[in-house]
């Protein structure tokens, strides 16, 4: 099996004479994706208010969650960057390089679990864990309680996000603020999401021929869902192993939290969404060009 | 002259019997002050737009004016850390330490020219600055205009900013944009604007008590104007000189800029708006307590 993936919906390919019935291809990709909500989702014993959505935006701009007082949550997950940081993979404390490519935090939400290899569950796990890794924020676990308490401003802040607590400034509360933070920061109403929501005129015919490419050939069963990804784990490579430049051995990927031999290579199958946003891409950050992915993925 | 600064006024202080009458407290303080304006003030040769604004703001947020591509202004002057960063001296590029501590962009409107030795006249040329700066953004002077002039959205936003011209996209107009969006970076309306415009009860007695003692003592003379300083130069220590802590000898100041023996360890006197959002003080950044500061400004 030879697949060309979905990256080729954005690509202004000249694909002569789209032969499929509209209405078919449409009813395949509902089957197939689905639109991004227009709100934000609701976490799991997390309930949003506006005070604590105001705390966890307040967190994740702030650098004063690093041992360094330099680096933030957007540091690496710029929203202002497609939700990731443009770079291979990320700098960090005295910069440091981080081991695998920041994945975007746009729709992050919709994942199935966090992280390449999935070792986070959610967005609150996956939070405390860049504030405490010692090649990125690096802070010790101790320290980031302690600066919030010592910031009058948060201490407030955290009662309000967590009232009747009596000490509602703790990690933990950050990490659950920070995740209705990043719960809101989804991009709805796509053309590609009006489409699934039936409107034919969203996308134009060579975006439709990419559609269909990309359901025809295969793409679609790793990348599906709402985020057109994220949903599933599958070995980089499903037919062949691509080069050493973009899958070195040295990170073995899923297998580093299950420890299951058939786990060695695979990492979460990442999102399309705003692809064109997130240069570079895999979880190397090795490839700079969407033409290039999409040719490393059709031929794996 | 013993000098015991205007920081006083934000110091719970008790002090005992306040004996001034009120009219003449705010005559002599709107003789030395003046309060922020509503609105922006407009550059000179280069008046905002709100596509020139929308571009700067861009700008100002993108790290990609870095040669790492992770440093933005916004790194050092955060407009969630009161306009600096709370460091002593900012991390540069690969981790390299600034000279001087970085100053607040809020207001720095109204400063008479940019960094500690004055050497920028103004916003646009002080933005050129840190972008080029090996310790800071490290970029090439080349590298800023072509990152730019290879993403698509700034090609279309600076067309917008700067309609007219044949290749809008150069470092010098990504200064001007900059320049713009840091104008509008000020906090009008503070008490102590609102009392400047005549409203007695903006100040509490312990406040107006702080404000006598902050003229009376003699720190109006350096620290006065819109910005509560900013707008002239002084020897860091008018009467005797701080310790080698506080000033040490390697940095002689403006002498770097002019040359000038008598401008041995003189710096641009700092602004004291929103001061107690940036710890720590002085050039060298070295003071991490308010209090400490002003006894250190009232000895010298």
């Amino acid at each position: 099996m030879r697949l060309l993936c979905q990256l080729s919906i954005i690509l202004t390919m000249a694909i002569s004479g789209p032969s499929f019935a509209a209405d078919e291809l449409m009813k395949a990709a509902q089957a197939q994706f689905k639109p991004i909500p227009a709100t934000a989702p609701t976490l799991p014993g997390n309930p949003a208010t506006p005070a604590k959505l105001v705390l966890g935006k307040m967190l994740y701009f702030d650098p004063r969650l690093s041992a360094s007082h330099a680096i933030s949550c957007n540091s690496c997950h710029n929203t202002g960057l497609g939700g990731a940081d443009a770079q291979e993979t990320s700098i960090g404390h005295r910069w440091q390089r981080g081991g695998r490519n920041a994945p975007t935090v746009f729709n992050a939400v919709f994942n199935t679990a966090q992280f390449w290899d999935g070792r986070a569950k959610d967005l609150e796990a996956q939070a405390g864990g860049p504030m405490l890794n010692p090649v990125e924020m690096a802070s010790p676990t101790a320290h980031v309680a302690e600066q919030l308490a010592a910031t009058p401003g948060y201490v407030t802040a955290f009662r309000a996000a967590f009232p009747g607590l009596g000490d509602p400034v703790t990690l933990e509360n950050a990490q659950r603020a920070i995740a209705v933070f990043e719960a809101t920061l989804i991009t709805p109403n796509a053309p590609f999401d009006k489409y699934l929501k039936g409107d034919t005129a969203a996308l134009n015919d060579t975006q439709k021929s990419g559609l269909k490419l990309f359901m025809d050939k295969g793409c679609a069963a790793c990348h599906n869902g709402i985020n057109v990804g994220g949903g599933r784990y599958a070995p980089f490579g499903v037919v062949e192993k691509p080069g050493a430049s973009f899958l070195p051995s040295n990170d073995k990927g899923r297998f580093m939290v299950t420890k299951t031999a058939s786990d060695e290579y695979v990492f979460k199958v990442p999102t399309l969404r705003n692809i064109a946003l997130t240069t570079p891409y895999f979880h190397t950050g090795k490839s700079w060009d969407l033409r290039q992915a999409v040719a490393v993925m059709g031929t794996i």
